[in-house]
């Protein structure tokens, strides 16, 4: 099966051959607190800054998973007032998250597949904390990063989070804009599940609460290159393992990539009489997640699919009957797209 | 080389080919909403139930870590009030944790190395919650769960929550008597980490505090099979099939298994002029975890044995310099631990 899931999604090439390297060489019984996890943990984060141009200010937090820090996020850096903007299932649970949390969160959100109204979102005064969801699984709506600085700077907020779950590391972030973003490696990074990244400024990191992963207790391990916990080691040594790769393609070569596949499917789309793109405005649509209204509805599409070896997603939510969502990840070559389109 | 660590540990036989079949199959891709993900994650809760006789009363949570799990027991049941058993280097994490999330916890201390005086232990009124380790991996101390059970009897303290993080699947849980039981899978079940299991009670599941891993969001998603977030898949599909290997095997004979191989370690040590136990008292000590003071420093000895292919662990924290820590898993084999002693 060739998955197009929007994630977990299709492994990048390199993973099998690398999980079974981490068992023989006995990675999996290596102590979390030995210098040969430290060398690991040290070399991951080397590489991820460079390969994702993270500036040396900024600290690399391993969590378990994306929705782990949205929570971390609200937990350690808001006292009372994050804004949020909503517009998507994703972006709406990071809303939630605060809510759950007793913080008295606000939002400015739009239709689902709409994106904002750069030039009359309000932003309360004494707010916190912006969040904002770069790339929108649920709905297929990428917003732009230039808007999101610009927000941040004439409202006066001290901190924006950001989450990149689905478009890293096809974005391009300006770090020196951005005090938290994180991803998880299920999506952009084609891992299994299990492993949340979550990049911090020092402005953040002057906040902290909650007890094994606040941030003063991440940063004191981060420094010493470990986690406060056991983490996931096979997952730290797999993504240090793809990143290598990524390196020695390219992260331009990989972003072109993206962009070229995009492309494809967007003309395949544009032809087609049986699908069409949820988000109508060519300048919000996502390059790695792609929402397709399906003529007929969209189990037919799917199963058909399978049957043919392609296994993609169901709309989110309440666009679970009429839609699907098709990823455009790294792990995902110019064929096999090709190959996906013939058969839609 | 031979993991006699107390956790990364030695690999349970069956999981690289187990994790190389998942990998093949495409259990690393498949979404965690799909029917596929439903029925592994149904049978691998209802097979934990068969291996450790949980009743059906309880309910299973998959977390990332037992770190995390002191948390979350903590977040979710404590109003202000915890009482905890401390004796070794996690059993104080758990104090700790009660601290840091800004509760009034309180505490029975003992010098490590040692057990409680069961007849004088006192729990303060109003305490809501007592914390207690089964095995500390730091001290090698094992208590007696009767005592447990009678102090929160006797107490009238509404709920009990246990660390079995390196006990476990050899303790035997009287679930009735105990409220949130707790590990991970790096331990007794042979696994890389990056998966915690919590077990939970009805009368626990009354409390609920926090975000996506509130009890009441665990719940929610549990009686669906699932899990709020994209869980560790690999780790879940992993964990089944260990457990059904250890059915097979069954319980009583990998208890008697443990045992009999920790009998022929503290065989040895008795007959050893260069190795004596740090728990003096013979009721006390661990079956799983032997802590060992070494005539003449444990730096020489640890690199002695790993030149030989063995790898044990070095004492907690102060006890670094003095003492080594042996584990006695299921995963090891009585030849292996034979061998070990042999090379000691």
């Amino acid at each position: 099966m060739d998955y197009f899931t929007v994630g977990p999604s299709q492994l990048y090439p390199i993973v099998p051959t690398t999980i079974q390297r981490a068992l023989k060489d006995g990675i999996t019984s290596i102590s979390h607190r030995d210098q040969k996890y430290i060398t690991l943990h040290k070399e991951t984060v080397s590489n991820l800054k460079i390969l994702l141009s993270i500036p040396s200010t900024h600290s690399i937090f391993f969590l378990s998973s994306g929705t782990e820090a949205m929570e971390r996020i609200i937990q350690n850096t808001v006292q009372l007032h994050s804004h949020h903007l909503v517009n998507g299932s994703f972006s709406d649970r990071f809303y939630q998250t605060a809510v759950e949390l007793g913080k008295k969160p606000t939002k400015t959100e739009v239709t689902y597949g709409a994106s904002f109204d750069w030039n009359h979102i309000q932003i309360p005064s004494g707010t916190e904390l912006i969040c904002a969801t770069h790339n929108e699984t649920s709905t297929g709506v990428m917003v732009p990063l230039r808007k999101l600085y610009d927000l941040k700077r004439s409202s006066k907020t001290p901190l924006l989070a950001l989450d990149t779950v689905s478009s890293m590391p096809y974005v391009d972030v300006d770090y020196s804009q951005v005090d938290m973003t994180f991803f998880s490696v299920q999506k952009g990074f084609g891992m299994p599940a299990g492993l949340g990244v979550l990049i911090v400024s020092e402005q953040a990191l002057e906040h902290s609460a909650g007890s094994y992963h606040s941030f003063a207790s991440l940063s004191t391990y981060a420094n010493k290159y470990q986690t406060p916990e056991t983490p996931n080691v096979l997952a730290i040594y797999t993504l240090n393992e793809v990143v290598k790769d990524m390196l020695k393609k390219g992260i331009k070569s990989i972003r072109q990539d993206i962009d070229k596949k995009s492309d494809m499917i967007a003309a395949y789309i544009k032809s087609s009489t049986t699908y069409d793109y949820l988000v109508t405005e060519l300048h919000d649509r996502s390059k790695t997640i792609h929402v397709l209204k399906v003529k007929g509805g969209s189990a037919r599409s799917i199963k058909l699919l399978e049957l043919k070896g392609f296994a993609v997603s169901s709309g989110y939510g309440d666009m679970k009957a009429d839609f699907i969502r098709i990823s455009n990840f790294p792990s995902h070559k110019v064929k096999d797209i090709k190959n996906l389109l013939k058969n839609m």
